[in-house]
């Protein structure tokens, strides 16, 4: 017989890590630092703080047989955790901020967790969990993770003095891990980190002391992200009681205008006749059968788009300065599509270009991808920006060749990223989502085309010049010696000539 | 200032059903018939039962604006789940049977309730669950699950006699879908199922009412996986710590041989020794400290290789059958490696290769990918094996193009597979893994490019003899008239030529 036994969402995530990014501990250390500057990038950018963050990662001596030990501590100056929720905000699983439709890096509320949760399992070690929000203390926690349990444990508790209204978080923790073969990856996260947060100050400071700096431009940050209500084409019929089990509202009509989107007077009362329903009744005496049918209603019927107002994108002046700072290349350009949807939930897709100078020619276009603002570094080859620039654009038709150096950067920016994993690794191929890709990849690659053009034309005119410039001189002389005159002064031809060129 | 919440277990899966493969209908309906023929299968193979399923999916006519509706009807004859069990073993998430060290095609104990949550939250439908476990009733049970709080809503409970002491599951429930999309795909998957299930019967009645019928060979079924104790190379802290709390053993040794395969009594002295701890210590004496030490110890210490008797690989012989039986191929070899070993799992690799016959050619080599005796469809190029396949193995050795109709099958069983999604799509390449893989494919690679030898000899052979066939009576003739002679009979001169190369 089958034993039946239930197990805590911590030891789910527990028993497979994998999932979530932690396979193995090369893999493991790179998820765990992600994990952590995505969480402190959030903490500033969602209340318009310039993000500075601080992390290090210090090699604990090797106890012999074990693998390496790696001691990390994040510090950053973002809003800071309130006290009562530290304990389960850094020590239970599926406990967090993050569970609203709001564009946030992390989604899942899992990742930082998973990083002390691994921390435990491989050192025993406990978290230190110091934050404040500028208020008159600071607080300081001892964790521990009760994995079956899925239960913070408190092991110290300390409050201390904040003279400087410190405001901020910091998280140390101690983890196995294999950085030096994580390394390459690593660098390679903060860099793109870098490209697509570009107002960020970071500063790392690697296991043998190496510091490396990535400084943030001087420029104001994008309007920060804001929580919304939902779009009617985005609720299911479980979103809908839930909605109806919470509500105030005592008619049909008043229900849909506070509870949805581009829902006013006119378009609620046309919605209701198109569907069917009474807008006088009580939404909470609908019966389960009248719930379905008014959720299929919404939808069918033709709302205007979700709102993408409460998206924060990047904007096309950012995300080149961004490429410009970290890749120094000869021409970038971006370009920032109008807000699109899928499902109910708008996004903005932004795409960079970018060619030459810091470019390697990769034997094929470069690509970075990067979803509200995180960098996606693994599984490219089952993204949709993959698909799009590797099978759907014809490279030939904008003059790009496979030896040429040009990158590509997208960015997806939504209320809710499709990804297919719990790592964020890759966005599925949805229909809506591809196609703006698309269209905002073949535009800058026609700016890239146009570029490459006036770049050949001027190219050959300069070597047309070279030859008038080598033979000019010598024709002059030839015929001037043939009809027996003087060599003519050629100069003001070769100006000429030079002129048009340039024109 | 953030808002913290906490949700539960239904609820996070709930809202990110993508990454356990309900991305849209399409996709929902195939990955709602997997998980519940997977279910269903286990629940046979488990207990050495012959599968039988049948599977019907029907449209629900189509109600107006909103998307098709599908009721869906599984029946196996598996072990059956007690009456007690089953509201929460189909309305709880994180509440099975599979949360142990075994060979099973579910891991996640979260593929069977996605589908009725799916189901629920697209037709707010109750689903139904009928099973015995062959005793004196059957129990129908008509549940919903309780999202928010991940708990099951009994709506209906009825017993009914069992006079036929039936014994097995019935789930029926509505769900929305795309199945003219999903076909192509759900019916590969039953394909290939029936391929690495070949002793199983599979009946699936679509939703135009037409019949598949995948019958099962008749052979003995491989000897079922069984559960078995952990690896000292696959535990980790958390792990050892739950077992000291729950031991019974009063000394280090004792607890070592208790629960531990490969342990007995001189290697947990060896070991003991090695990790300098006293063998009579009681395992609840040591401090988190030693703890962490033991567990290190035990991942430096040479313990023999986990015990692989508890896997239940196909074998070649029904992995050759199962090729033969849905392809009937020209040629077919099937392997089974020796077992072998990542992170204290035991695995073995098993590869098949066809050539010709039912296998088309299609511009490469088609890769048939198996784990724990179920199909992997999507995310080829993600997985271990297309690594293997298309990266790492010169096929112009083995004599194969990429026009020429070869398959490779790869099954890899585990009592843990490293899964990269929750979605169970590809496999992790490590290295263990990779180079089993590699091993085995090319293996059956040589014993194809053999065959593939003979046949080119045998072809070039009998064009000779067409040669000869043909010139040989008039060559024959032509001299006898030369030599004023009777025209020889050649036949068997022929006979010889024709034997000399059947040899």
């Amino acid at each position: 017989m089958e034993v039946f036994e239930e197990i805590s969402p911590a030891d789910f995530f527990y028993r497979n890590r994998d999932i979530a990014g932690f396979t193995n501990p090369t893999r493991a250390i790179y998820s765990a630092i992600r994990e952590l500057v995505e969480n402190s990038l959030d903490a500033c950018d969602l209340y318009r703080i310039k993000p500075e963050i601080y992390l290090r990662i210090s090699q604990i001596s090797s106890r012999g047989e074990g693998p390496e030990v790696y001691r990390i501590r994040i510090r950053d100056n973002g809003i800071g955790v309130p006290p009562e929720a530290i304990p389960s905000a850094f020590g239970q699983v599926l406990y967090g901020s993050k569970y609203k439709l709001r564009q946030t890096r992390g989604t899942f509320g899992l990742g930082g967790k998973m990083a002390l949760l691994y921390g435990q399992i491989t050192t025993h070690s406990e978290a230190v969990i110091i934050s404040s929000t500028g208020a008159k203390k600071i607080y300081e926690y001892h964790l521990r993770i009760d994995i079956q349990n899925n239960r913070p444990i408190v092991l110290k508790r300390a409050e201390h003095e904040n003279a400087d209204r410190w405001r901020g978080t910091i998280i140390e923790f101690s983890m196995e891990g294999d950085y030096t073969r994580a390394m390459p990856k690593v660098l390679e996260y903060l860099k793109q980190t870098a490209i697509v947060t570009p107002y960020a100050d970071i500063t790392f400071v690697d296991p043998r002391g190496r510091l490396y700096r990535f400084s943030g431009i001087d420029s104001a940050m994008p309007k920060p992200p804001t929580e919304t209500l939902y779009h009617p084409h985005g609720v299911d019929v479980e979103t809908l009681n839930r909605l109806i089990k919470s509500t105030r509202a005592r008619t049909l009509e008043e229900f849909l205008k506070r509870h949805f989107q581009r829902i006013g007077d006119r378009t609620a009362r046309a919605f209701l006749e198109y569907a069917k329903f009474n807008p006088k009744r009580d939404p909470k005496g609908l019966s389960p059968e009248e719930v379905v049918a008014l959720a299929n209603a919404m939808k069918g019927f033709d709302f205007l788009p979700p709102d993408a107002s409460c998206l924060s994108p990047l904007g096309e002046e950012l995300l080149e300065a961004g490429i410009r700072k970290e890749l120094n290349p000869e021409f970038v350009s971006a370009l920032t599509r109008r807000p699109s949807t899928y499902s109910g939930y708008p996004f903005i897709v932004e795409v960079g270009i970018a060619y030459g100078g810091g470019v390697q020619a990769s034997g094929g276009i470069t690509l970075y991808r990067f979803a509200n603002k995180i960098p996606l570094l693994f599984d490219e080859a089952s993204d949709v920006s993959w698909k799009v620039v590797n099978n759907l654009i014809d490279w030939r038709r904008y003059k790009v060749s496979p030896d040429m150096p040009v990158a590509v950067f997208v960015h997806i920016c939504s209320t809710k990223i499709p990804y297919k994993t719990v790592g964020k690794e890759f966005i599925a191929d949805r229909p809506e989502v591809e196609r703006e890709i698309l269209n905002a990849v073949r535009e800058v690659a026609r700016r890239l085309s146009l570029y490459l053009s006036k770049k050949e034309y001027a190219e050959r005119e300069r070597r047309k010049l070279d030859v008038f410039q080598k033979y000019l001189p010598k024709i002059a002389e030839f015929s001037a010696k043939l009809a027996g005159k003087e060599v003519p002064d050629i100069r003001p031809l070769l100006r000429r000539a030079s002129r048009i060129e340039a024109a």
